[in-house]
């Protein structure tokens, strides 16, 4: 076998560990959703709402950076949104991991996933912002579908949720329009406090 | 809200449902697969193998597919590979599951993704065809990470996998060698029968 395609099966056999890593958000058979099936279905919403995208996005590469964009987790594990002093402190970690999972690829195609990582991350290109909004849209849709009534994991409140995901407005006004039909949903089941 | 947008939503709601279709994959943490890992994991695989498509190979067309080709098992669950009379009792049923899940889609897109699932199932043209042979290589990769030595489930030989997989050869030599390799692991694995 030609070292790229080992590199390449090395990487591949590595996506498995993301099937391990927990989220918060729940499934409908009552498990912790993983970061793989939740990089699916972020992958997936982008294409059923491409024509909400920012203009001059290009579909593919947001696609890409959501099917990326948590692999890091394999040695960073899941950070709570809300959780802003763990947040902060990931980072760095979240980098190292980046380099390290990234590099298992031969290296032109190890530099191009990783640049397109630190893109996403970093939010600014168009690309990367829509990436960021549909990922951040991705939670509020699952909640009301997949908690129990009353079920407010973290103890959140409406106000928390609209500063921390208000920076959608901006990206595309579809997905923000999607984002406080979920939220006021996820009130109505007390799912977030009504403050 | 939109009508579009209502029904781009509902599409999206629906999605959670493939998270809990199991496969016969196994997972690091000892679950069975469900096939929204599974279509992460593949729909990924295509970019990392992207330089062994075919020539003319549409690499987003191909990511795409794999991102839908198994939401049909919402209604249909998953068929083991190797049950061939179910695997053809399933055919129609599937085409139906495509058509209702589809539809939750503005009529436009709902057909753009129903003829993408189409020549998926179809298998003919240059992108389906990769498609289909990246989706039968990942269980390859898969098993002999996730199985513990000996555990051949539904008894399966050697040679009834290279007579499901040697397909792959055609569309791009390079999965064939990944093939090959993964296969001959899982038989040093007695995963599967030597014969």
């Amino acid at each position: 076998m030609s070292t790229n395609i080992l590199k390449q099966v090395n990487f591949i056999s590595e996506l498995e560990k993301l099937k391990t890593v927990t989220r918060m958000n729940r499934t409908l058979d009552g498990r912790q959703e993983n970061s793989a099936e939740h990089s699916w279905n972020a992958a997936l919403m982008v294409i059923a709402l491409k024509e909400h995208a920012p203009k001059d996005c290009d579909i593919f590469r947001v696609v890409t950076m959501l099917l990326i964009h948590d692999i890091v987790e394999i040695d960073t594990g899941d950070t709570f949104l809300y959780d802003t002093v763990k947040r902060d402190a990931v980072v760095d970690e979240e980098k190292e991991a980046a380099k390290r999972i990234f590099s298992l690829l031969p290296n032109e195609q190890a530099q191009e996933m990783l640049d397109l990582w630190l893109e996403f991350e970093e939010g600014e290109t168009i690309d990367a912002s829509f990436a960021k909004a549909i990922d951040n849209l991705h939670p509020l849709i699952n909640h009301p579908i997949t908690r129990n009534d009353g079920e407010n994991i973290g103890n959140v409140s409406k106000s928390q949720v609209i500063e921390k995901k208000k920076f959608i407005k901006d990206i595309s006004p579809a997905l923000w329009e999607i984002a406080q039909e979920a939220i006021n949903k996820a009130v109505q089941k007390k799912l977030l406090r009504d403050c």
